[in-house]
């Protein structure tokens, strides 16, 4: 079983009303056991709805898709499988620049950092955690970012960005490296959104 | 106490003798206290020999410097910080090639794959290894990589090598990212060395 916790229910769509939450709870608990037997691939909203005894529209009803699912139920502060792809819509050209920003001044919000840092730890310290990690990247963000692209070989060239940006990440964050972890948001950004522009496009 | 195991030594100065092996396991775990408790730079190999009631000239008689403890402690099965020094030798330009086809010839090997991946994950999934890490890093390669650079933003060059060169580790290695994974070496050398070079160099 992978380590996620699951999170005490808060940013779901509207408060539960009394009675409510117990369906709730069966849901994520089934979403823990679900993605962890199955795989982020291999789990289905009809599987999880299955085993918290539910209909799967109230799980759609309490939590979007399976990829909203997910995200609460690793805690995930941020939602790069939603914004990201948002980015992808402007111009090609500027966007190794958007993707950098965007997740560096993501990762600067505390609340972020810190739960972003455990979720990190969890995902690449834990054997089990990691495909599921993986497989999620690989569904709902980086098989957009390579439909963009275009290319024969864009997944490589997805998986190279992802390398990139996870690399930055883990080296100002996580082993906070002095001169990485110090340097502005600007500063990196100018330096590393070149590396991701060619990646996407050259 | 990072979750480091101490390795059964395999790999020292020569086979120890009868009644040599017992200072030789001694030394390894209070290297790993040590370690442990004042991190990479506050660790000397006195304390270490002080903790293991033996001379540090036995310490480094059988192990050598403090980075051949150190990597001999975590059980490293490659040693960056001594071969990344050494392709420095060469000219500067066609650097970043030689860096990443080193480390990514190196992790090919089954055994170095099988132990890096152990040794990542314990780095990354756990605070109190990471800076460990880090710490080693920072002072016995970043440092020698950024003095070759030698301009005044070196360390954020050196450490935005780091960053890449990890993040590819991560992705291939660790998240398994399919068209990462399955990408030749020559192919991911010739896509991801002009980006070490330019933070080298450009």
């Amino acid at each position: 079983m992978p380590e996620f916790a699951v999170p005490t229910p808060k940013r779901g769509r509207g408060r539960p009303r009394a009675g409510e939450s117990g369906s709730r709870e069966r849901i994520l608990t089934a979403a823990v056991d679900e993605f962890g037997e199955l795989g982020y691939d291999g789990a289905t909203v009809r599987g999880i709805a299955a085993r918290a005894g539910v209909d799967s529209a109230l799980v759609h009803h309490y939590f979007g898709t399976k990829a909203d699912l997910f995200a609460e139920t690793i805690g995930s502060p941020i939602r790069p499988d939603v914004q990201v792809p948002l980015l992808l819509d402007g111009p090609l050209d500027g966007l190794g620049e958007r993707i950098v920003r965007y997740l560096l001044e993501q990762w600067e919000r505390p609340d972020v950092r810190k739960r972003g840092v455990v979720l990190m730890r969890s995902a690449l310290g834990n054997k089990l955690a990691t495909p599921l990690l993986s497989g999620f990247l690989a569904r709902e963000l980086l098989g957009r970012i390579a439909a963009s692209i275009g290319t024969p070989d864009a997944e490589l060239r997805a998986g190279l960005v992802a390398s990139q940006v996870a690399g930055l990440i883990v080296a100002r964050y996580l082993l906070k490296l002095p001169a990485v972890a110090s340097a502005s948001v600007d500063d990196l950004v100018a330096r590393v959104a070149p590396t991701v522009q060619r990646y996407l496009t050259e």
